[in-house]
């Protein structure tokens, strides 16, 4: 995965690497970061399933969190307890979402911030807590404080692959990387959008730089909306998504532009192609439409249609069931008569891992895109044979 | 299915039967009606695919036609060239949707019509047009005039079973009934949201009766407002959906209160059950919401949820997943905690076929449920398999 002067990791067709960008070895964190996972007994299997990744000294901070309106415990605690734009460290558990628990559930987010705290030696503000797995049962009641004090003491710069293997819940496969360009470092660790036991398709996203970035949120914001902003598994918000965005600043110099849009767009894209039983990953480029709105609206409808995922599924260039769910979408509206001069569905029916449908409304200068992966006999699967 | 005073057909635990309905022979329309099925060689399995339903005499009626921005030419005619108030036929044929076919198909809609109304011996304005089937081929050339001929020749006051017949694609069974209540007689027969092909889930009904209503389209839209508007099989509106409402008023009684609505919704959950590979049906009640319409986006949040429908489909009481559609139909709102307090699943994991959920938000007055099917291996098989 390692390539002196390219980077490997950023292989997506939809993907722009910026010049120059190298990838390093994805244990590494950026300069001035420490992490580390171990098993705090959440998960039944014993694997890791408890991470912390901290600075060693100040930093400017971002933080994005789900809008679902029954958040996860650890949501919560950071809206109200956090200052989130200068976050030292984050505090994540996989294997129990801490989700739908209730005040005894508020209680053990606010008791992890604080003995994670008190470990790192830091307020309580400063730390971010999240949570991602089974919802509805409360955390376990031991082990936790004691697995908190075993990963603070053992934050390591080269911890990255220890703390994404915590944070990971039924991935397939690791979602990080670190990489360096413009003489700055960036490391992301990130989890997907498999949906856990009872659980929901929670995306946790962490990222790291030497950067000197002067306005965390709008960097953050910015390049989320072009990636975690633009995807969709089952049209599914989570109670417990986040996104966490951390500079220190110590390279003195600015992120290089494209350098987060590329590593989050990717990630994202990873996350999609790591859906619960995704086989395909599949791009919808909705443009003419009278307004970016109206074409989002439209791009989405596609992209959630559980017909068009079928034939995404089914290699089937199906540009019917895309002008169905456009004329859903636009009901009331008067659209060109469809057909394949406004719809290209030409790669649905392609053997291709990632696949791009255009659409054409012709009605004005509006545009917008929407990455989604596949719906499969295994999504089904492994949604109804669960019984909590 | 015939009982004498009894309606075997109205067995839904949600449909509430008038006061001494009886049930007729299904093959009987209401009296002044003939319909008719015949073979026109559209299904390539040589199966009956063209029906017409007629009036004796003048009707009154009324028709609901998709609000898809891209309908079918059927849809189209209907709308630009028919008096909806006054139909006395309508000519139906299944195995091809005439639906994204352009300026072809709609020529092909005109002349159905207007071969129907010179078979029939009627005015254009006064025969609708319906298609299901097939999306984006163009109908054969040969075959329909001769069959439209042979339907209006073959029309007969017992021809219901026939009709239906015709009008049926995927159907697993057919979706009618004859039944008798007031010293009036509703005859109805439904087609449903098994999709076709590469073709979308149309859902086609026609109701007859010899009552007498003042307002068709009030009563049409009422009983449907209850009905075929409460459900969803996958959250996708179709191109060529239609319902057709005639009433003769020979009875010289109005229709008993309810009548209208128990048949429809008989139908309507008849067609959800029969959604593609469902196995079960299920209601979902959302109270306590600010509004009606904050209801209803909670309501079909939770009936579209993929994770919803698996859950529904493994017997699965997951009351997360229900808190986690009403948290995204809701974002940003407050709201309680969830818990199964205000969340009941109980009926998601019982063995039943029709499992009711429901979901109290404690917000307000607000109210509305939906009818929705479960998600199942079955139904990506069959629209993942087909390659168009």
């Amino acid at each position: 995965m390692t390539g002196a002067g390219t980077a490997a990791f950023l292989r997506s067709r939809w993907v722009r690497a910026p010049e120059g960008v190298e990838e390093l070895d994805p244990a590494e964190l950026a300069p001035g970061f420490r992490a580390a996972g171990v098993p705090a007994g959440i998960k039944r299997s014993g694997k890791p399933d408890l991470g912390i990744v901290a600075t060693d000294g100040d930093a400017a901070s971002a933080a994005l969190l789900t809008r679902n309106a029954a958040p996860a415990a650890p949501v919560t605690v950071c809206r109200e307890r956090c200052e989130l734009d200068s976050l030292r460290a984050a505090v994540v558990n996989s294997g129990n979402a801490n989700a739908a628990t209730g005040e005894g559930g508020y209680r053990d987010a606010v008791r992890i911030q604080e003995v994670a705290a008190a470990e790192l030696g830091l307020e309580p503000a400063a730390v971010a807590v999240a949570s991602t797995g089974v919802i509805g049962e409360p955390l376990p009641a031991g082990g936790i404080e004691a697995a908190i004090a075993d990963a603070a003491a053992g934050l390591d710069p080269r911890g990255a692959v220890e703390f994404e293997r915590a944070i990971m819940t039924t991935d397939r496969g690791p979602k990080q990387c670190t990489l360096r360009a413009g003489g700055v470092t960036v490391s992301a660790q990130a989890k997907g959008a498999g949906m856990i036991e009872p659980g929901f398709a929670t995306m946790l996203c962490f990222v790291q730089t030497d950067a000197q970035v002067s306005d965390p949120d709008e960097a953050l914001r910015g390049a989320a909306a072009g990636s975690f902003e633009r995807i969709t598994v089952d049209g599914q918000m989570s109670t417990n998504d986040m996104v966490v965005l951390q500079a220190t600043g110590a390279a003195g110099r600015p992120l290089p532009p494209g350098l987060l849009d590329a590593v989050l767009l990717q990630l994202a894209l990873e996350i999609v192609a790591d859906g619960e039983g995704a086989t395909r990953v599949g791009r919808v480029d909705v443009d003419g439409a009278a307004s970016a709105d109206e074409a989002e609206r439209v791009a989405r409808a596609i992209a959630n249609s559980p017909l068009v995922k079928t034939a995404l599924y089914g290699r089937d260039p199906n540009w019917g069931r895309i002008a169905q769910a456009t004329g859903m979408a636009l009901a009331g509206a008067e659209l060109p008569e469809p057909s394949p001069d406004w719809i290209d569905a030409a790669e649905l029916g392609a053997e291709m891992a990632e696949a791009e449908i255009g659409v054409d409304l012709g009605r004005g200068e509006g545009a917008a895109h929407v990455f989604f992966s596949d719906l499969t006999p295994e999504y089904v699967r492994i949604n109804s044979e669960y019984t909590s």
